[in-house]
């Protein structure tokens, strides 16, 4: 039995890390709150007795020895980065659950056969750095190191300055600390588990999901002097994307969703007709032969709509992450933890994005879900209740112990 | 007749403070480029023999006397601020195509009735703090001094703050500092001049301007995990009104223009459905009526799109310049400079606004138009040639001589 209060204690000195006003937390990746964040976790797995293995793109991975050396740990991890304003469960729960798993065990003298593993993956989020789940991406080989390193954020400042910057570039080749299995809890971020009053999801995978840039380019003016006949404006240009982006989805609903969230106005001044526009587009739907129509919807409009407002475009997709299944052992796991702890459960699809979708191209790997009230995630606002946590973990630590026994 | 050369060197001289990579200027209100280039501006007039006075809102009078000391200054005055891109002749040919004028006159020793004033007025632009003309608008009245010092630029710095922090808070209360009429030079900013093949416009007057500010808030959700019928896309909605603001333009064509320049997305991240967003919307319209229907049209439109998508949404006009006619002696004066100088010219009106908008509430006012390349402006790429120069510093001599023989 974990110790829920001690868990949900963990979670609210954690948030102070970077904790905003509205009760959220800002610790965007590599940035100052995370290395401190980052050195809280080492420093609280080393009071445990776990050994801390960096790797080279800031992957923390912390052992607990288990009776045999010969086999591999079966980790637990998540992420403890966060949006910019991002709530106080997404990623941190799933560290945090894990560790309440170590501390449970400890605490009981509990000796697992293989070694116990709790991993805090770099650069979940993909807000400062896209795309998201990059490290997680690095260490399961699908991207290399120098990919990694070369990614800006919108300063221009790259992953793999910001990472020597704080101090966790480490010793250990990407995908050289090896584990047998992964487990990852997670909130859920969406609406379904508190619409059916379930506890828990048992995550059968996760819907693929691309990313794209687009750059239109017109032609800065004067918003006085400069006649609608003789314009090229480029944020006309996004508006009207943004708008295609948004039926695009509609039209392959219910399951399919599209977003622009990240739009620069360049030279974003009142007078002045905009003559760059660059925002981002973010496309999800469970099959991907689906995306790949609602990707040819896109060039499409963006082709169309630059072509008759006279603007330049250099659109692109820059990430694609397919569908995903999870193992079935590892979903066995969980399904007996769930029904072992009595709780009301439901089968069901990630929507967000999550390392655990990297991971599961290398090793065995599931997902635990837990609700959070009204689905809302990405948001300052994002509430997990104390017993929706408990009840996270302690899954976490059945699954974990079922899946050792094995 | 002036130095065509002199000007010319003044001109690629100052473009060098603030001076960008692709030949334009950036040079916003009361930054330190802006206070470099009013201190040159200084030392320019005082070498001259000017006695230089700068008022509670940083305007700079130079005054060279005249004859008679029981009569008001000519005054002659646009801006040296910039647009954050903007070109190298938006109202500094102005200010010096009236250096060039004083030079002119210095060097054949030719005295006027009328002392001759030479004005730099503060934050012409409007860019860094909204609305545009709010120095010369405190001169005139439209505007107090408390108003002036209370606005904010994106980043929350107050007026009053960036003019105390280069040191141009003068002593002389906004107003104070009288004349009895004022010409301004400036770029057409428009391509009328040029298609014509015209060197001179004489303008008539300024077409009405009105600036409003948006917010609009809808929920930070997850872009993978919430679903289309569940979102309050703040972003969806500013897209819908950009091209509102587009079509409700071109339904007053050809005369109205409409522009969204300036837009802010929160919290701006690939992955999260965008909450917030600012933006910010400039209409004109030589006719004022015509005006209040785009406006009707425009809050109407932020209502309907709010509620279809479920936003709050708060709009707001935030600055309103009725059109302006200018002074029947002033603009005669103009045109028989233009005649005299032999001269291709037609009567127009500004579709830019100016400090001389303001001034004409106050005292006899009008301005003298030179071309510009494409009508292009607001534009590193802005671009008067040599001779346009010449004649625009030319006949702004011609006028304000012959308003001092009157
Ligand atoms: N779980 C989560 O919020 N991941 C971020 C990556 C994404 O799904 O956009
Ligand atoms: N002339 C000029 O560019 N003025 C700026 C104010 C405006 O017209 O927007």
């Amino acid at each position: 039995q974990i110790n829920p209060q001690r868990l949900w204690d963990s979670l609210m000195e954690t948030a102070k890390i970077g904790g905003t006003p509205k009760g959220g937390i800002c610790r965007l990746t590599l940035t100052d709150h995370d290395r401190r964040v980052r050195d809280w976790f080492r420093a609280e797995c080393e009071t445990l007795g776990c050994t801390v293995t960096v790797d080279e793109v800031g992957n923390m991975f912390a052992v607990r020895p288990g009776r045999r050396a010969d086999v591999l740990p079966v980790a637990m991890g998540s992420h403890l980065d966060t949006q910019p304003t991002g709530g106080k469960f997404d990623g941190v729960l799933g560290v945090l659950g894990g560790l309440e798993v170590l501390r449970t065990l400890n605490d009981t003298g509990y000796e697992t056969n293989a070694p116990l593993m709790l991993v805090n993956w770099t650069n979940e989020e993909g807000s400062r750095f896209a795309p998201a789940m990059l490290a997680s991406g690095v260490y399961a080989g699908v991207f290399d190191r120098a990919f990694a390193d070369s990614r800006q954020d919108r300063d221009g400042v790259t992953f793999g300055e910001a990472l020597e910057a704080i101090g966790y570039r480490g010793e250990a080749k990407a995908g050289s600390v090896k584990f047998g299995a992964m487990f990852e809890l997670h909130i859920e971020q969406g609406p379904i588990l508190e619409a059916e009053e379930k506890a828990i999801g048992v995550v059968q995978g996760v819907q693929g999901m691309r990313w794209y840039e687009v750059n239109l380019t017109g032609r800065e003016a004067h918003t006085g002097s400069t006649p609608m006949t003789l314009r090229r404006n480029a944020l006309v240009g996004a508006a009207r994307l943004v708008e295609r982006v948004d039926r695009i989805a509609h039209a392959h609903a219910p399951s399919a969703v599209g977003t622009v969230g990240l739009m620069e106005v360049k030279p974003n001044s009142r007078n002045v007709i905009p003559g760059h526009v660059f925002f981002t587009v973010d496309f999800r739907h469970p099959n991907d032969a689906v995306l790949d129509e609602m990707e040819k919807a896109f060039f499409a409009a963006v082709e169309e709509v630059a072509s008759a407002l006279k603007l330049e475009s250099d659109a692109g997709k820059i990430w694609e992450s397919p569908a995903v299944r999870f193992d079935a052992d590892c979903i066995a796991a969980v399904r007996s933890a769930t029904e072992r702890a009595g709780l009301p459960a439901r089968d069901m699809v990630s929507g967000a994005g999550h390392d655990a979708a990297y991971i599961a191209r290398v090793a065995p790997t599931t997902m635990i879900f837990v609700p959070c009230a009204g689905g809302l995630s990405h948001n300052e606002e994002e509430s997990t209740s104390f017993d929706e946590c408990a009840a996270g973990a302690q899954v976490l630590l059945g699954a974990v112990l079922d899946y050792d026994r094995r």
